[in-house]
């Protein structure tokens, strides 16, 4: 086993830097015990070297050919696993997520790397095509990189959407070099992973600037990343607030960039009697699982229940509470998202028309909230806007319909969202039909008969959806076609072969 | 031949629409006479009711399949030979480009039709990607129409860019109802295209609210369609001043949107001493014709030209100065592309260590400009930053450098362009091969030993660029591809076929 040491620093184009005077601990969830490594927030000097030094490592890196570019991605699946245990323990300190879910996303997080060094071994990201007809100007379309970028780390997967989660590989496997903005919740997990990532780099010989990784626990650093010229776009995964300021400053800059902030969403799921009738004990199951997984901090945690008024109704909810009240609680991440949680929560119960049916006190665990479960009517749903917000944790709302008619209604009443969910059965197609068809037009991804948790990292996934969702409707954060985001396309018009194919060597 | 009556209406949901109190006249800009036809600028109601029907509209429109909405297209094209000379003849008489060219105009517009009536045949536009290795959790991926898109015409291709041209096409294509946004410089041609497209409409029986045509001289509705809540995307051409204010207005909406917008290009021509020595006179041939086409009035127009100094290329410049003041002098498209035009030639030939070597004179034609030379040394054109941005007419600049090293310097101080060219002989390779690939960081579209005018609408084209060029560098405006502006992806889990599938009915 190696002795891996953390410096509590920055990673500038992989070399470790602290010129910052503000510092910051990471804390451990469950005990509130802060560690003794002190992490410096970068400076606005630090934040610009990274930058220059993406720009300047893109020049070489843009020409570096797909094999290579999928042996560095190799390489780092290989990195991460030579964390072994201290990655698992370190992560599972600052999160509180356990080592059984750090295990598997670590998998998942490596899985995710190989499948981006697979879409570039096919090669046909590239999406070149070709056209001869007139030999003086034959055109040559393809997609290349579009230039550094920034992404931001987040706190609920600190592997898939980590140093090294799906926007750092999608952009790494593009052509892109990343700057990190590390998330101040796991500051040592952010650290492991770019000691990985160095080790890498070296290994492969790719040029340093391709990398970097900032700390900070204000927002400074990456309001200064957003702005800095020589970022071309932006990955983001969060809040809708901090999603859309970052937004405004790409915007706002004099050479605007695209931002790929994949924000909040409450995953409505709409329930016909049907399927209440046919199967609500294994609903019951799968919600209150979906609902209380990793305490409920999933972007895809369904956040709203639309179900018809009826007998059968009472009863498949009180299986849920039941079930619900069962589920182990853990701790939240962290202090910020539990504060905003229970004032949420104490927000949401004091709604006159909110009933509270599971849950809605402190967990038996620290910074913790037991698994619950409101529940209110279509009436009071329809005039209370704060009944349509997100609330991140193991929190669900579960609205009591006069009539399944009702539903379109509510639809109209989106904005958009990461996922839709109906559960129904085969005599309810027609009716559900335009019910499908109307959901399908406010979010990236609708499911029958399941849940929206468990986002499988595939050629056919979509993780996004309109605005606020996301910033970009037009593409995904998970999956394959994740690349995208960050190629571009040029047109070669009558360039010798000796030019076009210089790129494999 | 049939009667066609113009009303200097809107056309709102295919219906015509006079509103509004303002009105303005197309003006003949060889003559300056006013058309008899009064036009009124769309009201903020009548730019509201568009944009409401055609998001209703739209619910219906995305679920026709393919296959008619490809009948439709090609119903576009035909109607659009129906309008016969008469639209040739409104046309050349808004315009002043000429019936040749013209015809050839209509001809490039009509294919474009066709292009996209093949592209949703072969339905690969749509991506469909599955992944069924879970039975349970069947995924389906596809892109889908975005929802209803503002189209802004361009004054410069009335055809190929305007109501019925490309934006137009490849939103309709994708499934989007468009609302343009005419230009008031030929508003008579725009309403001609409006007869087209109604007739395309009413006889493949599509839901009216799929076309609306709104006037105005003014930025007013313009800016009322980009920030209306139904408006999901947004094509325009013109400058970079118009483009960005639509680009932040969409940028500041509660709900952003993305803005396609091409708009200006310098695209700068680099030639080695080899391609002066080999073959000057067929490049000042290429040239001259190039600068001089339909009064330089193209996005793709070559502006700046960098040579290096050498005996040879003061013969070189003499001939392309000698071409150029025999090439045929048009009138500009209208007053205020001339106003600006004769504000910038005499800016640019008041700068110190600028000298005129052509034309710089008005024309002999109204509201014309010679076909105009200016040229600079490298230090002037560093320092000068008016020297650096694109003029709208048959006018460029010439650049002579100290050597070729120079070219590098030079690349590096642009910031996106929509072309850039390079002239150059076998031996210049490994000198050039830097240059392209620097050249090729800044711009949409890179042609060897070519002129970028004469854009082909082909799979393998790129018309887009680094900002300024466009605001987005990730798609382009010209070619099949331009569909993908227009659609976002969604995913389908456990989807039953029955619901999937019947977009195909």
């Amino acid at each position: 086993m190696m002795n891996i040491t953390l410096h509590g620093t920055n990673y500038i184009g992989c070399k470790t830097s602290k010129k910052g005077i503000d510092t910051f601990h990471a804390i451990n969830p469950k005990t509130g015990e802060k560690s003794e490594l002190e992490y410096h927030t970068a400076t606005e000097i630090e934040v610009d070297t990274s930058c220059k030094l993406a720009s300047k490592a893109f020049n070489d890196f843009r020409k570096i050919n797909d094999e290579k570019r999928a042996k560095f991605l190799d390489k780092i699946s290989e990195e991460i696993l030579n964390l072994n245990e201290k990655l698992l323990q370190v992560a599972d300190w600052e999160t509180g997520l356990g080592i059984s879910r750090l295990t598997n996303e670590r998998e998942r997080t490596r899985n995710q790397i190989l499948l981006f060094a697979d879409v570039i071994r096919n090669g046909q990201y590239k999406e070149i095509s070709t056209d001869y007809q007139d030999p003086q100007n034959k055109l040559e379309r393809m997609l290349i990189p579009i230039g550094p970028v920034a992404v931001f780390e987040v706190s609920n997967f600190p592997f898939a959407f980590g140093v090294c989660g799906g926007d750092t590989v999608s952009a790494l496997a593009a052509g892109c070099p990343v700057v990190v903005k590390g998330h101040p919740s796991h500051p040592q997990t952010s650290e492991l992973f770019a000691i990985a990532m160095k080790k890498a780099v070296e290994k492969v010989g790719f040029p340093k600037g391709i990398f970097s990784l900032l700390h900070g626990n204000t927002n400074v650093p990456g309001m200064n990343l957003v702005g800095h010229p020589d970022i071309k776009a932006v990955g983001f995964t969060g809040s809708v607030r901090a999603g859309r300021s970052l937004f405004n400053i790409a915007a706002a800059r004099s050479s605007p960039i695209p931002v790929y902030a994949e924000m909040g969403s409450v995953n409505p799921v709409f329930i016909t009697q049907s399927a209440i009738n046919a199967r609500s004990d294994q609903m019951a199951e799968q919600f209150a699982e979906s609902i209380a997984l990793s305490a409920g901090q999933f972007c895809t945690k369904p956040g709203i229940f639309f179900f018809p008024s009826s007998e059968e109704s009472v009863c498949f909810l009180k299986k849920i509470a039941e079930l619900m009240k069962k589920k182990k609680i853990q701790s939240l991440l962290n202090k910020n998202i539990y504060d905003s949680l229970m004032k949420g929560t104490s927000e949401l119960t004091s709604i006159d028309g909110v009933e509270l049916i599971a849950g809605g006190k402190i967990g038996d665990k620290p910074i913790s909230l037991q698994n619950t479960m409101v529940k209110t009517d279509i009436s009071t749903y329809c005039k209370e806007d704060r009944l349509k917000k997100e609330y991140f944790g193991p929190l669900a709302l579960f609205v009591e319909c006069d009539s399944q008619q009702q539903y379109l209604e509510i639809v109209d009443g989106f904005h958009g969202e990461l996922t839709g969910t109906i559960h129904m059965e085969k005599e309810d197609y027609n009716g559900v039909k335009i019910l499908f068809d109307r959901l399908s037009e406010k979010v990236g991804r609708i499911i029958i008969n399941g849940v929206p948790t468990g986002v499988k990292v595939s050629h056919a996934m979509n993780h996004g959806g309109p605005y606020p969702a996301t910033t970009s409707v037009s593409h995904t954060s998970v999956g394959t076609t994740a690349i995208r985001r960050f190629l571009r396309p040029i047109c070669y018009q009558n360039v010798p072969e000796d030019f076009l194919y210089d790129f494999s060597k």
